[in-house]
């Protein structure tokens, strides 16, 4: 059946559906859900913390090839990209609604399956799915909003790094980006290599957990690498009116990437889409992150005062010479 | 300048500053805002009301024109639909995010004044515009969700419509598709009279001040009138499993309508986009609601027991004897 048979109402008994698996009694949002999906509005019982909203799209052809994704991968990424901004605040996400713009011959199976993934990666974070929109379009275009709250009253942001800090970083760097690069080029790796890679690019696992830890542990300044970690750090720069130093040689890069992408050092830098936090705080209070999150923890490089440094962000290599870059990250309508 | 050239922060550079310009400090929603728009997410102080969220497309060509569209009625728009939906459960709107997906090439002066006429009605109501999302694509898509609060932990639902309540409006109907009919056919009428359709289809103006007025006379059924009046009772009727009888001598049709457009119980049934409140009470509820609204309320019908009509929605004339009706309000992907 086509989405255009089905309809908006079709749909929203589809993920009823699919949601009615996914609402654990346990789960705090779905235990404060008054209305769900199929109202015009989703309704549920606030509470005193912070409260947290962000909205990212993707956009087909440009965010992704519906002849290399999954309808699984792409509901996942969906709804993946929205909780690492959340994550990237140090928040727990709760309620997330989708909206898809699609032309009427995509089949209903294609777009139950996006729904069964999403809410399979909502339930893994305690993430319902409360709402949503279905409209005609040329093409595919799905922007999902989550929404969320600090339990802790403190918040993660771009604006709060301080000179003399440590920029530090999650896991490793550069891995979507070359298995972006696989996939465009038809490049052919081993099936543990491939698997790796496909999986870093389209179905990150956002640092949820690890955004809340940082805030326990002391942290106060961080942001989610989506443009590319010399972008993303560029953000902080210009939010906190600060320089930044990057030493590239420590910048973590998985074997993987170095071993078959000789252009590693690129797809680390500029690459995006990892998805890992980059966040600043005291040497101290990093060594304390680093033994609390299970995952890696890198420092890359330190926070200076603005105005010191050729660049807002600096890079240098293992001598401490200046490495000039002309390019950002990855940059919109390029 | 281009969209391209301008890029994600330069739009939210914009967005900031004509956000300065309606941050009211009397406001509820800026007086509690913590970060707005430019981090990964937006932040607010939290309360114990009953939350709200609701998020809706404008797709273009499907459902707008660049070229009978202004911006400044584009952005109007776009979040007046929103505004309408937390109107129909009876909330007070508060925070609103944007996403666009466009292609580079979009004027950023045309975006600015989209910005800054959804900002102004924004005010107007209350909404801070805290968040969103800029991505390329091949045509306009606008996505907007905002959230909002329940003042008196009461909801208007769409499940909750009982036999023997009458069904009810607000305003007038087929103002808006008659607005739409004129702008497509380019039917010429009197400045006065174009002005009245065009305002009506492209700047609705959402009834939140009626949704909660009729919360608390005591309405607890509502639904605002998007996809038509038929189309609209019947997803009421599908919510409450009950049926409705419709006297169609009874829609309240503007003036205007009448006189310009043979087809103005057409419009005015099946239009859609009226943004009007559609509710079911009692009658002594209903006769409370109009003394308290500055707008007419108008009885067009009442509730009956599922099964009791041909139809789920069953259409009489002024006689009593039942008109047929083959098509249903304006569908998705028709």
């Amino acid at each position: 059946m086509k989405i255009s048979e089905l309809g908006e109402f079709g749909l929203v008994d589809i993920i009823r559906t699919i949601n009615e698996k996914f609402s654990n009694a346990e789960q705090l949002s779905w235990q404060h859900l008054l209305v769900g999906i199929g109202d015009d509005a989703a309704a549920w019982q606030g509470n005193n913390h912070i409260q947290l909203a962000t909205t990212d799209s993707l956009v087909q052809d440009v965010h992704f090839d519906l002849g290399t994704i999954t309808w699984e991968e792409l509901g996942w990424k969906a709804l993946a990209v929205n909780l690492s901004d959340i994550a990237a605040m140090g928040g727990a996400p709760r309620y997330a609604l989708v909206s898809l713009s699609c032309p009427g011959d995509i089949e209903v199976e294609g777009i139950s399956r996006f729904c069964h993934s999403m809410a399979s990666l909502g339930a893994e974070f305690g993430v319902a799915i409360v709402g949503g929109n279905l409209a005609a379009g040329p093409s595919l275009v799905i922007t999902v909003t989550v929404l969320g709250c600090s339990r802790d009253k403190l918040l993660l942001k771009r604006s709060t790094a301080t000179p003399g800090e440590q920029i530090a970083v999650t896991g490793y760097l550069g891995l979507s980006s070359a298995g972006l690069e696989m996939l465009r080029k038809g490049i052919r790796l081993d099936i543990e290599t491939s698997a790796i890679l496909r999986k870093a690019h389209l179905q990150p696992i956002p640092r949820v957990r690890e955004g809340q830890i940082l805030i326990q542990r002391g942290v106060n300044s961080a942001i989610d690498i989506s443009d590319g970690l010399i972008a993303d750090l560029d953000h902080i720069c210009e939010a906190s009116t600060i320089n930044a130093r990057v030493e590239i040689d420590r910048v973590p890069i998985h074997q993987v990437v170095r071993t078959y992408f000789p252009n590693y050092l690129e797809l680390a830098l500029f690459g995006g889409e990892d998805y890992e936090l980059l966040f600043t705080a005291d040497s101290n209070t990093v060594d304390r992150a680093r033994e609390a999150l299970d995952c890696p923890v890198t420092v890359v490089g330190h926070v200076v005062e603005q105005g010191r440094l050729p660049n807002r962000v600096t890079l240098v290599d293992g001598k401490g010479d200046v490495v000039p870059h002309a390019r950002g990250g990855w940059e919109h309508f390029t």
